[in-house]
């Protein structure tokens, strides 16, 4: 497999051609980014961890029947993935109130919710990604309401499936965001990342954020967090 | 009918109790309050007309069989109602794109939904009325999804009747927003206003705001707009 041509470049990745058409290659970069694009900087070795959890944790959904446009690992920080066209929502599930929500909600942080909720937040860096109701999914024509259950549904079987893994290693996914796209054939596929970058996880009994809260919030440790998850999941530096 | 004690004082009304159980006496003010009560304004004659549209509007949703809390207008600025526990939603109906929707979802001011849509809104002003998704309104406790569902369904109800009734006097309903109320017996009745401080109104044709768009964009002539609107719906001044 050869690298093509560079077709997009986002906020935290490359994504180039190869020479096989239905397949595009991903390099992870260093860059960590919030608030819209107005916080920034460079993480030396973020890139690479996030590229070697999403794979490993595409591979565990994988197994338990939840497919992705991932292909396969080619190096520390690039892997093969399905060529698909990205949905622009962000489908975040959440079962434990933090950040936006507790916000917007008037919740404290940590506070369980009796079941898993679903939003949808509009991919539009412009708008400042705001949070939609189906309502505006469908005016939008971003879906049509029975994509939207799909994804819903699609987001919660996620979550079902990371919860006890996530569990199992004593962290606690808090919430965590996907993101889904088409393939030529119209089918519609998990895609993007799962990384501490996309999640909040919190390790149990102590509350320890390992995710990108540590940079959002100024805490410092994102790589050695990073890692921690990395190495907790079976992953081997 | 006695006017009893004071039981609140809202931004737009005051409410007490009368020597009915059932029914309190509402006195609607003279202000003016807009972007969650930052911009304050007196405005002679707004009181008396939003209560005397609304009591109007009221009636003519009786007609078409949408029961409201509405009971009698007692004076040009008081109108006696239903004693209701107000659901703390702000219920918005919106045929085209205006206001907060406009910019959520970057479409131009006057753009024509295919189908109405139904928005929720968080009453709690330390919070700035956030809008809610339905799975928000259900971790809130706010109401059941039966009882949201309920809601939108009502809304959608009020608008088949609002529309073609501004409509037969060249008005043009843009979106409006409704509270509805639990009786004693838990029954759901549509409460509070609908007037334009609640609506957005267009005159057909020139897209002239007969609304509170001209409080909140300091465009001025309210008070004509306001009588404007009421003398076309048949009220006498």
């Amino acid at each position: 497999m050869n690298k093509g041509k560079q077709l997009y470049e986002g906020k935290a990745k490359r994504i180039y051609a190869t020479d096989q058409e239905d397949v595009v290659w991903i390099e992870y970069k260093n860059s960590a980014t919030a608030f819209n694009g107005e916080k920034k900087a460079e993480i030396e070795g973020k890139g690479r961890l996030n590229n070697l959890i999403t794979g490993l944790l595409f591979q565990k959904l994988a197994e338990k029947g939840i497919e992705s446009h991932f292909v396969e690992q080619i190096s520390e920080n690039e892997q093969l993935v399905k060529h698909v066209t990205i949905i622009p929502l962000e489908v975040v599930v959440r079962n434990i109130a933090a950040g936006s929500v507790a916000k917007r909600l008037g919740l404290e942080e940590g506070t369980p919710f009796k079941e898993p909720i679903v939003e949808f937040y509009y991919k539009n860096d412009e708008l400042g990604d705001p949070l939609l109701t189906e309502d505006h999914v469908k005016i939008l024509d971003i879906a049509t309401p029975e994509e939207l259950q799909l994804l819903k549904k699609e987001a919660l079987r996620v979550n079902d499936v990371l919860v006890p893994l996530f569990s199992e290693i004593d962290i606690e996914l808090i919430d965590f965001k996907i993101e889904l796209g088409k393939d030529k054939n119209g089918h519609i596929l998990l895609a993007d990342e799962i990384s501490p970058d996309t999640c909040r996880l919190w390790e149990k009994g102590t509350n320890r954020k390992l995710d990108k809260d540590l940079f959002r919030r100024d805490l410092g440790g994102l790589t050695e967090a990073y890692t921690e998850i990395y190495k907790r999941l079976g992953g081997t530096i």
